[in-house]
Parts: structure tokens; sequence; C-alpha cells
């Protein structure tokens, strides 16, 4: 995968579970940083806030990750909806590729209800991953 | 969807996010907590250990979990393969789902490296499932 | 030490760190969750709202907790200041104290400024506990 | 306070709770992994094991924090007695501080007994810090 966007993030010694390994749920962590950087990087989310919730994610665990690796997080908007968008990622440290996760987020008001994407957010978007401003 | 296993999960107050609801990498945490209790009441894992790891996990997010919530998560095996099964989960709150989850887990030896069910284990799970011994 | 409010809290496979214990922070977690449940059953916290911040925690850790425990928390108030009030808590898995935790938490309005402790909270905390209504 | 031993650390979105802030339980990952860095940097702790545990910590808060901002964390040693020592943490974000800790750590061996400080480890400790390689 190519991606225009990467983040660094350092893996947690409490990230690493009883099993000795970097823990499953830590990757949705670490693509939601990834998530909420991207966003800030493009000027659309503001503070703590995100303009949108997850609808799904797809995780694949491939490598194990260790207390002490500094891993780098490529994260890319791969489509664009009507209502909703959706992301890759892949979680790398040194080259080898631990995990990708696919997400499906939705847009919604202020009162958590699905709403058409803005076209400021499309336009930025579009235009920083070289991709069309609506899919089917 | 019907299980034959459930447990009780609370929300607690750190699970809520800055977005104000149930963050969505806690879901894999309850749904790795049903399947540590799971594979425990069958007799299966002792302790901290697990004798399988995670291939891939999709989760689907419907409604918003908050604070103070007590959860009931259904957890099955709905496959027994070669060397791996699959798992599907359902998050709810009063009867109302707020997630649910699919996983494919890898059985694997003392070096993570992937192996084959073990006959005991594959009896157990689908003596108590219902499900065949062996699928495709 | 005796407590007028308990909750009971499972422990969950991830709570347990590469060390094979219950993890450190987790404890904070315990406890932040248990003054949740104890102000929302005096009326006080509404949502996931709390009208103080913590301005300082000690933490004593007597056990380890493991994988599997169902934790009993208990909490109470031992001071009302001004614009402070002192909390105590004790972690135990059946009978046996974990570890104890001592908080001073800062009474703040909407921007985070120290402010005092409203009559109704003073009045409610002194009569649920039998504790003078303000402390030196 | 002064340190010979400095780390950074990013503020994850996930670390902010319900309340907008930085959570306090959070702070306890951060020193744990300043303290993971600085034993690995002495030559002490290999991978995902110390040699120690907690005995007691004390956290004070002194100021809020943010998503997305970038932490330093200083540690030191600053006592060793015959079968614990004490680190002393302080948690900054651009010159400011966020957060002090104090902890007390013991000594174990593999079976989580209490056990005298090794020498090797008290000499690589006390020649990096510049303290006493035995207090009161």
């Amino acid at each position: 995968m190519s991606f225009h966007f990467f983040c660094e993030q350092p893996v947690r010694w409490k990230d690493i579970d009883a099993a000795g390994v970097l823990n499953n749920a830590v990757y949705l962590t670490f693509v939601e940083q990834a998530r909420f950087l991207y966003f800030r990087e493009l000027g659309i989310t503001q503070a703590e806030e995100f303009p949108f919730v997850l609808g799904e994610t797809t995780a694949r665990y491939l490598r194990p990750g260790r207390a002490g690796m500094t891993l780098s997080i490529g994260a890319r908007v791969s489509r664009l909806g009507n209502k909703s968008f959706d992301m890759e990622y892949e979680v790398k440290h040194a080259n080898v590729v631990l995990a990708t996760v696919r997400a499906t987020l939705v847009m919604v008001d202020a009162e958590l209800r699905s709403t058409e994407i803005p076209d400021e957010f499309r336009t930025a978007v579009a235009g920083f991953e070289g991709i069309p401003e609506r899919s089917a």
C-alpha cells in the first residue's frame, strides 16, 4: 500500500498483554490516533472532536508487536461516499507490517445522526489523497 | 443470533472517550474477556494463557455505549477449521445490540507457530456448540 | 476500614500486564469507577460528568490481582474541606486487600477553576458518611 | 527537580477521558513507560520483564493534559534502600509540569518474594544518578 500520511507512535509497556505481545485492541487505538492526527493535519478536526463515528473496522494481525517498538502508522482515505467514507491503515515496525486495518466511518451531526459529508471535508480529503470527491 | 455462552461486564467510566461514548477499541477488550471466560468454562484456558492468537477481527458498531451500563456479551465458536476457528460475539445492553464482532483465531504452539487444533479442544467446543468437529 | 459503599468489578484479561498481574494503573481506574458509582448513588453525578478533579492520589499495592477475579471496592469520603475533599478506597478479592488508595479531590467550575463545595453536595455526603459537614 | 533521564511520549486520543482531559490513570502508565526505558538504558531490564514491583505511588495532578500533546517525562532513582528503592518522575508539556509522581519499588525474585537489591543493580543506578549506593 502507499500512503501520503504517516505518524510514529511508541508501544507502551502497558500495551503488552499477558501473552507478551501488543494487545489486539491497542491496534485500534493506534489507528484512531493516526486518524486524529490525519484530520488535524488536514485542518478538519479541532481539539478532541471528530465529526464522524466508526461504522465498522476490520483488523488483520500479521506479526506480534513488542514493548519498546516505535511503530509507523500509514493512514489514508480510500473512498468518499455520500454519508460515509473508508479508511485504510498499515501498522509497521522497521518495514515489517504488523497489522492492517480497514474502517468505514459515518458522518454525523451533533446528535450523532447520520448526515452528508460536507463539501469542504470532501474537497480537502480528495485533494490530499488524489481520489474522486465522490465514489459509488 | 443465538448463543450458549454469555457473560456480563460493566462499562467503566474510563471506557468512555472524549466523544462521550464507549470507545471502539474497548469492544475488542469485552470480546476478549468473553473469550477468556468461554474457554475457562470449557476447561481449556488456564490462568492467563490462550493456546491461540487472533488472525482477524471485524467489529460493527451499531449503537453508542455509555458509562454505567452493564453489557451482556454472547460468544460462540461458529467454525472449527484445521488450524484455525471462527468466533462470533454480540454485545448488548438491555436487549439492544450495541456491536457485533467476528474473529478468526489461529491455534499456535509455544513459539507462536501455527499448529493443528488438538482433538480434545475440537471435541469440547463442538460438543458445547453443537457444530461439526471439522468444517471446510 | 469500614465503608458504607461498595461495588463489584471484574478484572478483565486485558488488565493483566506482561508481568502477569493486575497492572498498577488499573487500580486507579477501579477507584474512579467506584467514585463514579458512589456519586451516582448519592444523586450528585449525572451521566459522564464529575464536578471535581483529582488533586492527588496515593496507591499502596499489597497483593497481586489476577485475571478472572471479581473485586470488591469500598469507597468513602473521609473529609470535607472548603474547596476540596478526601476519599479512601479499598480494593479486595475474597476478603484479601489487594490495594488501598487515598485521593484528594478539588471542586471545580465549568472552566476547571477551583470553587467552594456546594452545600447540597456537602449535606448529601456528610449525611451518607456520618462525618462533619466541614472539616479543618 | 533535575533529571538525567528523559523520554518523550505522545498523548493518544484515547488517553483523553469523558471530562476532556488526560485521564489520571494514564499518568501511571507514562511513568511506567519512563521506568521501562530508564532501566533498559541502564542495561538492567530485558524485554518485558522488571525485577521489581510497585509498593506505592503518589501522583500529584497540576495541569490538565490534552490530545495531541507530546509529553516529556523525567525519571530518576532518588534512594536505594536494602530491598526497596524510590523513584521520582515529572511529566511536562512544553516546560509546564502537568504532574509529578513518586514511587517506591520493591525488589522481588521470580516468585514475587521481596529480596535484596543486587550489587550490580545498585552500582549501575548509583553511578548513573550520582547518589549513595545504599541509603538509610
